[in-house]
């Protein structure tokens, strides 16, 4: 098995079960750092349901400390962006002298802080275009999609793009290399802003019930457009007709729960600031005022903090 | 006593029961069209709430049904927008061939409405600038403001903005006549858009909570100064610095509740067409896409549907 021998993962929600999942089902050695689910992957292992199919990873290296954990070739970073925080104190008893750190994150801003504390460290991001859900401890929904895009924050030679596109690929997961990492998160916010922003503060909807609604198909469609607005200034380009490819590609979700409408609903931070705030203090250091960010941020602030 | 000499007032929530009492306490005939709280108005009167003064309307002209209260000389309309499709029945047995109409109530279309139903009458709108709550049957408070803006819909000889104006201020109320209905509307639509949406968006902020906030304090102002540009567009024009001055208005509310908020607490219909739709629909009609009011509108459009 070429590099990266051993994989950690950090964060045992929907992301890092489904891909630490498979990766391991690849011939990985990946290590699961979990927390309450412990006990429960290690006496049941983790489940990935899939319409009638199901894959069932047993046994699963799973570590109640990073101390125990050790050292790994990989660190996938699959903790919500709300938890960044607690990062500098967990990671170092992961990173050997060469270790790479790829955050699969929702929003912006996570690599510039990965790359802050672990400046020694390559740092790639991989942007996850999946419908995923976890339902219970160790049990994982996948509804579709899967693909990830990947780029490194700043690059570095040599170049570990095209090994890292062959692991997932090994692993069953589509994988394409992005011409930058901001065209990758910007891509990925696309979908985020309208979707996850929308399901929330329209009081709880799922994606078909946003797309149902004229009023707010139409406002996810203009925030897509707006995004884009903002992304050409940042010289980020899309390819034409994006916006209504997503929402066809939604149209096909069926009432999928955004992850931040289920942290919402579940009482748990949600990733305002990385997936709303970052991106439109970006836009306004640009000089751009997205209004349509603006007010889905400025409503969001609040109607999460009361949770 | 001059005319009008005999006034219905239809709607007693906080608008028409405010607005009544003082009417029916500079001595004018008022009659109170009540609903589930004719026994209370009857037994008890109406109270106005000021602070740590009274005042007490008692005995209270109450009736049961149009027919029992009889033609007036004029008609005060304060149901909400969201009740007017009761209006073509409730209506007629208060008007005689001469009745006078005046609309109390928020948003855009009300006088379309009226005017539309009821062609042979003259047709005014009021617009209250007032803060007020019914907090029990019979009883409201009365937190500050209340000031009259007063314009006819499609002004006719002899002009009654004077008479009309006289009435409200031998009943303590300051009046000014609007140099145009439309502006009047859009007037009081500056302060309603933002701080009524804005409350029930948030999740159910108070005024001074959303001052409070950097990010809704923002979009209130960049709500404003939307709808200020739609207004022009409109060739209404306003005076420099009024969004500034209403904040700065909005600062001496205190915790207050708007009114579309009690509402949406109470499980009560929003004024979501009226305060919100209809003025998105005038400015695209005139190729006009405010982003924030559209978002806003979206989002309420959902929130209060599901309440």
């Amino acid at each position: 098995m070429s590099w990266p021998k051993t994989i950690a993962i950090l964060g045992t929600g929907a992301v890092g079960s489904y891909y630490g999942a498979k990766l391991a089902l690849s011939g990985r050695d990946v290590r699961f750092l979990a927390r309450s689910d412990l006990g429960v992957l290690r006496a049941e292992g983790l489940r990935v349901v899939d319409g009638k199919t199901s894959l069932h990873l047993f046994p699963v290296s799973a570590y109640a400390s990073p101390e125990s954990l050790g050292a790994c070739d990989l660190v996938l970073i699959s903790v919500k962006a709300t938890a960044n925080a607690a990062l500098p104190t967990l990671l170092p008893p992961l990173l050997g002298s060469k270790t790479v750190i790829m955050t699969l994150q929702n929003g912006l801003g996570n690599e510039e802080f990965l790359s802050a504390h672990f400046p020694k460290h390559r740092i790639f991001g991989g942007l996850c275009f999946v419908c995923l859900n976890r339902v219970a401890k160790g049990v994982v929904e996948h509804y579709g999609y899967g693909k990830l895009a990947i780029a490194e924050f700043h690059p570095r030679k040599p170049c570990l793009e095209t090994t890292l596109q062959s692991m997932w690929q090994e692993a069953g997961i589509p994988c394409e290399v992005s011409p930058s990492l901001a065209e990758a998160r910007w891509r990925k916010l696309l979908w985020n802003i309208p979707f996850n922003g929308l399901s929330i503060a329209s009081g709880g909807l799922t994606v078909d019930r946003i797309l149902q609604s004229p009023a707010l198909r139409r406002e996810a469609l203009a925030l897509m457009n707006e995004l884009i607005v903002v992304a050409e200034k940042l010289e980020i380009g899309f390819e034409p007709g994006l916006p209504e490819k997503l929402i066809a590609d939604t149209e096909k979700m069926g009432s999928y729960h955004p992850s931040s409408l289920l942290d919402w609903m579940n009482g748990r931070d949600v990733e305002v600031e990385a997936i709303f705030h970052e991106p439109l203090r970006q836009a306004r250091k640009a000089g751009m005022e997205p209004a349509r960010l603006a007010m889905l941020f400025a409503l969001l602030e609040s109607v999460c903090a009361s949770r």
